[in-house]
Order: C-alpha cells, then sequence, then structure tokens
C-alpha cells in the first residue's frame, strides 16, 4: 500500500486493486484555534475528529448512493478510520464548489454591499480553484471556461449536483433541528470520465448551527447519527 | 452649479439643465507613488494628469459615438477640464467592467496557477463591484444575477458593449505600435434605463504598453494624438 499524498486532513494510499484508501486524521481546518471549513490552514487538532469526520461520510455517501447520485465511495471501516474510494481525477489542479444557504463568511466579506450578515440565501453556489499561495479565489462560469479548467457541460452538471446534494444534506440536518449554513463539495471524473462527489462530506466541510450556537465537526455525528 | 461628489480622480457638478459636469483632476489611483488602473487609492499627483485624462475621453468618446455606441458623453472642455454628460444611474452601488487583453494584475494573482504571467487573453470580461472596504471583488454573472444587480439581458449587453468598446480601444492604440493590456469600463442607465458608457476613458484607466515599457497616463495623449 503506497502512500500518495500527505494531506491537511487526510492521507491517501493507493490500493492494489486500483483504488484509493483514505485515512482521516485528527486534524481540522482553521485558523489561531478556530474551527473553520473555509480556511486553508491545519488550524487544530481535535481528538476523535477523523472518526467523527469518517461516521458522517460514510452516512452521507451511503445516503447519496441510495438515492443514484454519483459519488467515488465504495466502503468505510470506521474503526480503523479508513474509507475505500474510486480514483479520481480532478478538474484542473483541484476545485471546491460551496452551496450557500447563509450570507457568511468570505461571502459576506466580499458581498457585503448587498447582503445583510446572516441573511437568507437559496443554495446560492460559487466555485473556487484550490490554491492555498492565492487564497482559493472564487472563479466565474465564464472563466473557468476559458482557461479550459470545465466544459459548459461539465459546469452545469457540477452546479446541479452541488445544489442536489447539498439540498439532500440540509434536509437530512433539519430533521434533528440543525441549520446547515453552507457546504464545501468536491468533484473528480471517473475512468470513463464521468462527473462523481469526492473527498469527505462531514463536519468540516459544512457550518451547521443549532439555533444561534454553532455545531463544531466533533459534535455533528452525536447529534445526527444517534 | 451644485457640487454633488467629490470623487478620487474627478469632482461632480449637477447643472440647471439636469447634466452633469466633471471637472477632472491631476489626481491618478495607485500605491506608493506607482500608478495602477486597478488601485482604489489616489497614490500620487500628476501634473496634466486631468487635462491629459479628458482630452482622451474626448478623443474616445467622440469616436465611440461616431460609431453608434451608447455613450453619457455631451462635450468637453479640455481648457476648463470639464466634460458634460448625461446623468446616469449606476448598476447597484457601482460596477466595474475589466476587458483583458493579458493576463496580468489582480487576474494573474488569482490564477497563476492556469495561466503564464503576460499571457495573451482573448479580450476576456469580469465584473467587479464597487466597494473599496471589500478590495473591489470580482463578482459572477450568477451572483449579479442572485443579488438582483443587473437582469441577464442588462448582464448581457455589458459583457457585449464592454467587448465592443475595448477592443476599438485597442484597435487605435495599435495603429501607433501600443498595446492594450487591460481597460476598466463604466457603465450606467439613462433616464430611459439604455445602458450607456459613462466615467472616463483615458490612461488612468487602462495599461498600456510600448513593446516592454509601460505607458503612463501623462505620456498616452501624446503618443496616440499628436
Amino acid at each position: 500500500m503506497q502512500l500518495i499524498n500527505n494531506g491537511k486532513t487526510k492521507d491517501v494510499y493507493k490500493l492494489s486493486n486500483g483504488n484509493l484508501l483514505l485515512e482521516f486524521k485528527d486534524d481540522v481546518t482553521g485558523k489561531d484555534g478556530v474551527f473553520d471549513p473555509g480556511a486553508n490552514e491545519v488550524g487544530l487538532k481535535m481528538e476523535g475528529a477523523g472518526q467523527a469526520g469518517l461516521k458522517l461520510s460514510k452516512f452521507f455517501f451511503e445516503t447519496f448512493k441510495r438515492r443514484g447520485l454519483p459519488t467515488h465511495y465504495i466502503s468505510a471501516d470506521t474503526e480503523k478510520r479508513t474509507m475505500e474510494v474510486l480514483e479520481a481525477k480532478p478538474f484542473g489542479e483541484g476545485l471546491e464548489c460551496i452551496c450557500r444557504y447563509k450570507a457568511i463568511g468570505s461571502f459576506y466579506r466580499r458581498f457585503g454591499k448587498y447582503v445583510k450578515e446572516g441573511q437568507d440565501l437559496d443554495g446560492f453556489v460559487e466555485i473556487t480553484i484550490k490554491d492555498d499561495s492565492a487564497g482559493d479565489p472564487p472563479i466565474s462560469k465564464s472563466a473557468l471556461l476559458m482557461l479550459g479548467i470545465l466544459t459548459e457541460d461539465e459546469y452545469n452538471m457540477i452546479i446541479k449536483l452541488t445544489k442536489e446534494i447539498s439540498d439532500i444534506v440540509k434536509e437530512i440536518l433539519a430533521t434533528r433541528g440543525l441549520s446547515l449554513y453552507d457546504i464545501k463539495l468536491e468533484f473528480g471524473k471517473d475512468k470513463n470520465g464521468d462527473i462523481m462527489l469526492i473527498d469527505e462530506i462531514s463536519g468540516g466541510n459544512m457550518r451547521v448551527y443549532k439555533g444561534e450556537e454553532s455545531v463544531t465537526p466533533l459534535e455533528l455525528p452525536g447529534l445526527l447519527l444517534d
């Protein structure tokens, strides 16, 4: 089993069957000790974060699979903190798709002239490029097409899937009295070029609130799965 | 004549006939004494910049008018450094439309992972919102529509006009051996809601090169008009 990437929150191994094994770590992104799914740095270590992230990913990916949505998920071992997935080719050097239900974070910092902080958004989707040194900048459809990162069909499919998947997460959270403020998804292509949801779906890539209180990635599995 | 806005590079007066009078100042945007059309601050004072900006604006607006393009321009007095224009309603609290022929400036800072610095771009148009405190962030078509800043028709018209007008400026500069790297335009609506080009068209809102050398706003009229 060969380590092919030592990531911020996961290590990635290549399996002999051609699939990948993701090993979840106890690191979460943030800054100055405060959790922030939009941050680039590993800001803090949370004992149990890896297992919490994997439990949620397993739950969500199995839900999406049942609903016929394309994902890279094959199986998960929550004790070993590993998830087996299909190998995926990223778009360009990697994109992140953010679905927003509240005007907060970088959206509010950019467009605060036109929205109130915390104002409802109807699942507004934005795409950013993965580039730590440039601060993961947002990128428009026209720039994605012009730079050859996505075709128009790929763009439309990714926007549609982001909205569909995020809406499912939002509904599931709502059944437990939890509010989804925003969520970050990643997509890749399988060996046939078909688009699928990749990475993880956990408290680490979404902002969740219970009433006025922010729910941490560690608290989420208990509130959602028990 | 009532002063209605004390701007970074122009003062704006309301005339008794309902039109506006723009008085061009000798200030240009930049930072630390270096001219930068993308900057928010008035970085330096250049003796003669106001008259240079007005001479070019007069020349370009009269060219656009002859070609049937909609502008706010009525007349200009280069001695008095004033330009009479139609009153315009901005989109939202103001947008800037950038047409890019070279990957430089903020485009390169954001998308340097996908382009070489200085690489040719085919008149790629981006829109930013005017908001100094947020650093004039780029805004996508979907955000412009969602926030109610533009309708889809207005968006399409503004992109089309930006490309058309910028291409004309680029061609005119080329006849004098000058290269247009990027240019920033502004649009507004007249009293009937029709879209027109507003603000100024001068060395202050474009990056121009002669070979490897950057052309300053003060040098441009001499190179272009004499």
